[in-house]
């Protein structure tokens, strides 16, 4: 008590809302560097049935959208990324270029992604899918601290994505978690593609040692993950081949 | 860009996790003060449905609870407390003396709530119903920056707690959002009772330019708040004589 320590700008320069899409339990985020003149934005995993929701409030904040980014090609529902190209067109679709899929920027493992003075780092997390990346904010004394990491599906709160569709590999999915995310900073906060549970954030630390999944050794790992015996995906067939494509609505816009 | 400013080790100090429990569309809020030894930590409104996840959580994260708090007597949920206080019986219940409801703590406009280090201001924001309050992270270099309210269904985001039942009065309710809230700092983060779009958090800034409602002068609030024309509420039969009891729990064994 009474005992100081410096930190940056940061925590009050990102700007920062987490939205949730209540029929596929899906969390997209905004962040943006308010301190900016433009206050650029990014939207990470927006879902085309808040698509209205999210750019109203972008508007209201006053910020500059610059990207609308996917973590990985999404099986449950379908990116919102078409939709906002279509009313922002100044947007810039992102993706891995290891998912596959169609984007205006794709991006590799080292990657950095710029928005006004601060930057997501890109480690690559597959397993749940091949192009699974994981977004990091950047490691500086001008970035936020803590960390802040956007697992997608690679890493849910007290679980993980499943393994059996889309190129999935339960091995490669703990190697990935072990190496690119578990060895952040143990504070290092923790945001997840979706939560079913009501769950918001959680950490580094606090999944190392209280995952039911992740925490265990590889081998016990993709044991649970080979026995999980989840239903078909519902929304698979008609996510995958919109998402492929950024979204429905350029599906639909090619057809005619 | 590289300039710096003193904060708080508060930022790192407060363990802040917000919880959502999907049928009645509430926020629960744990907080605790991560450096004290005990680490002692505190619930506001907390579901009848998920207190073994709250509890669950607090356990793992090695929190020792003193309270769990409510910001009004609520009338779409059950309340936890009773529940939280059969599973972990040092707990005390915190309820404003003004909403009549039974509680361990009765707490007056101006107290404060300490854990650890850390402390709430209560502040009366009646209007939703006669005995709202809420909860401020304290002023001072140890606490939280920027604040944060805890405005239950006083204010909502973009929105408000209705009037029309439990001595709710619409006048009343807006001079105290405009006495209690928007004379807080821009930058304070509210978070409120529920959110039924996928907010998470506002700010008192965003709420005096955007709110639809609280926006507007008191007349022209009034006069909406007169023709929300809402159903009546399909838990308040059910809620309010339990809240009123810190929870059907108690009722129960009332009757046994």
């Amino acid at each position: 008590m009474g005992s100081f320590r410096t930190l940056s700008q940061s925590s009050s320069r990102l700007l920062f809302r987490q939205l949730f899409e209540k029929e596929s339990y899906t969390y997209t985020y905004l962040l943006a560097d308010s301190f900016h003149p433009d206050k650029p934005a990014l939207l990470i995993d927006p879902v085309d049935k808040t698509v209205d929701r999210d750019l109203s409030l972008i508007r209201e904040l006053g910020l500059k959208l610059l990207y609308a980014m996917n973590t990985h090609v999404h099986a449950d529902h379908i990116t919102g990324t078409g939709l906002i190209k279509g009313k922002v067109p100044d947007v810039k679709s992102v993706i891995s270029k290891a998912s596959g899929a169609k984007a205006d920027v794709f991006i590799e493992p080292g990657d950095k992604i710029t928005f006004g003075d601060l930057f997501l780092d890109v480690r690559a997390t597959p397993g749940h899918t091949a192009g699974c990346v994981t977004y990091v904010t950047g490691d500086g004394p001008d970035q936020p601290q803590p960390r802040m990491a956007f697992t997608g599906d690679a890493l849910l709160i007290r679980g993980c994505g499943r393994t059996d569709f889309q190129s999935g590999n339960s091995g490669q999915l703990y190697k990935s978690v072990h190496s690119q995310i578990f060895t952040l900073p143990k504070e290092t906060l923790l945001y997840p593609g979706h939560d079913y549970k009501g769950f918001t954030v959680t950490t580094v630390g606090d999944e190392m040692l209280y995952n039911p999944r992740l925490s265990k050794d590889e081998e016990t790992f993709i044991s649970i993950m080979q026995n999980l015996n989840l239903a078909y995906p519902k929304m698979i067939d008609v996510a995958l081949p919109a998402n492929l494509v950024c979204g429905l609505q350029d599906l639909e816009s090619k057809a005619n």
